[in-house]
């Protein structure tokens, strides 16, 4: 199948640091290769793939040096690329929200757009409302609740690669681990909490953004002083099998919509269970009692702890190669993309 | 003519607060339709105009408390609707950068668009060489130079209406005037210096941005402690002509390209004359020696204002009725309305 996707230009294919939409870009691009598909894909010209690369801008946005740039002008500028070479593509799969809708309208039965954000912002609906022929993806069937009447394909849920973070049997430090950003919404409060009453230490990897500097300062800050936590900064993907590896379990106490939640299978691929909050797509993601427990209390949570460090690490890895791998990812959307293109024809056929 | 004026979506039309862009939109709806036009303005519904209004959006972005919205999809919903009724026009009058390209490609040739920012930013080149279609208007000619292969149709300067600032033949304050935003490229430094060396008090209103937070506070506030300069803060329209038509001069010490600079024809309504460094569109809007002094060093704006200060104020309001009011400015517009219909037809005949 001869498929071209479309990356935002706010961060490297995959991203240097954080980035969840163009991170899951680069390994269904690849992925899509791997399976022996003829796959194209737009996005800065730094991005390392396994896909033909067409490169519509020379970096990516966000760490660009130069402060006078357009984000709206340049994506744009990769849209008008992309229907010039639309002919060319069976699929055209879009990540990069609803920007497209007014340039692809004649050619929506061969586009799949994939929504990576929450959907329950004011303006969206109408927005929407007004474009009804875009087949969509969720990421979670929770991620679609705002928008129930657009036209859904499918859900698939994300998966990385199952090589890209090692399988750890045994966890070699005696921690817990809150990886994500450092905002109320996350939960690193709620994490601080749960290990000082189950008197394990927390290592906390995160990062801070301008946004939340405040909040960091004011609420997080003082909860350092206690030897038990521990406060390491942002890490890269090199350092993320280590950290998630080695640790008892992650929390992951969240308090908002989260449409997927990349973190959790990145621990479940080093066998390392989850203590979540049920919100979002939690427990589409989590199952219960067998990769992780899902909590809505500190009480709950405390005693979640001690029973997720029994869990077979062995069989989290397991449920992670059988549901979240890159290649399951990839063939997900490949029954997409087809039924998609059938019930196209279908209907050409109908109307011939 | 049915004229469909398109603005932006982030302030009130005209704006509660600060905000150039939904400014002159409202002033340009209302003066068209002063002259007859059947204007009809899309904008946010707490719009204010003579034209008939369609409204898009509850209220505009920027003042909306809730936190959860999308300006693209809330701008894309809008454009939606402009499309759906541009049959009804003549003319569409566009004042949303180029996020309308995309969709109105086949009648380009009936629409105007107004572009109200810089035009030195990365991405823009690319995306207005893909759409080369589309007539463009510049705010100044100096605005359009990064942009020189772009289809410009003309030069359209800014207009207030006439009796929105009353003249004041005589200021009643032995001050000088700074009225905008604190950040670098508004020079308030430089204005600081030049009220210091005079000897004259100096006034500074304006609004201070999250962005330029840590300007203000290290940069700023250390030099308000001096008895000759006073920082009061935002200002509203009702305020501005007391505060413009009290001043003995208004400083105007930019370092950047402004494309305009609203406040030079607010001063010079009030008969108050300006000293303005040569950046951007400044040499266009202020005629050296009668409505201003134009300077590039301090020493030269020390001189400057003692000069000014002799000006006749009356002439000054003069020249800002014969060349700077709301009904020039929507003439201006009307001329370019009628080229381009008139163009339009030619080639259709031609071609037919």
């Amino acid at each position: 199948m001869k498929i071209a996707q479309i990356a935002p230009l706010y961060e490297a294919v995959p991203p240097k640091l954080y980035g969840g939409t163009e991170r899951i870009v680069a390994y269904l691009s690849d992925a899509l290769s791997d399976l022996g598909h003829d796959v194209t894909l737009f996005a800065s010209a730094e991005a390392e793939t396994r896909a033909t690369l067409v490169p519509v801008r020379d970096q990516a946005i966000r760490l660009d040096p130069e402060p006078l740039k357009s984000d709206l002008a340049a994506h744009l500028a990769m849209l008008h690329e992309v229907r010039r070479r639309a002919h060319g593509f069976d699929v055209l799969h879009f990540h990069v929200d609803l920007i497209h809708f007014p340039m692809f309208e004649d050619i929506a039965d061969r586009t799949v757009t994939t929504l990576h954000g929450r959907l329950d912002l004011k303006d969206l609906s109408n927005a929407y409302w007004r474009w009804p022929k875009y087949p969509l993806v969720s990421i979670s069937d929770h991620q679609r609740k705002p928008l129930r009447f657009a036209r859904w394909l499918g859900t698939v849920q994300h998966g990385i690669p199952a090589s890209l973070l090692p399988f750890s049997p045994r966890p070699e430090g005696q921690y817990l681990a809150f990886l994500g950003r450092i905002s109320p919404e996350k939960g690193p409060e709620r994490a601080i909490a749960i290990a000082k009453r189950v008197g394990i230490p927390l290592k906390l990897a995160a990062k801070v953004d301008a946004a939340d500097r405040n909040y960091f300062a004011n609420e997080i800050r003082p909860l350092l002083d206690d030897p038990l936590i521990e406060f390491i900064g942002e890490i890269n993907d090199a350092d993320k099998g280590a950290f998630l590896g080695n640790a008892i379990a992650l929390l992951f106490p969240i308090d908002w919509p989260e449409p997927f939640g990349l973190v959790m299978i990145e621990a479940m691929a080093c066998g390392t269970p989850v203590v979540a909050w049920p919100c979002g797509a939690v427990p589409e993601v989590i199952e219960d009692g067998v990769t992780g427990r899902i909590v809505d209390t500190e009480d709950a949570a405390v005693a979640a702890v001690a029973e997720v460090a029994r869990f077979d690490r062995r069989r989290i890895r397991q449920v992670f190669e059988r549901r979240f791998s890159a290649e399951v990812m990839a063939n997900n959307y490949v029954s997409l993309y087809q039924q998609l293109l059938h019930s196209g024809n279908a209907e050409r056929v109908r109307t011939a």
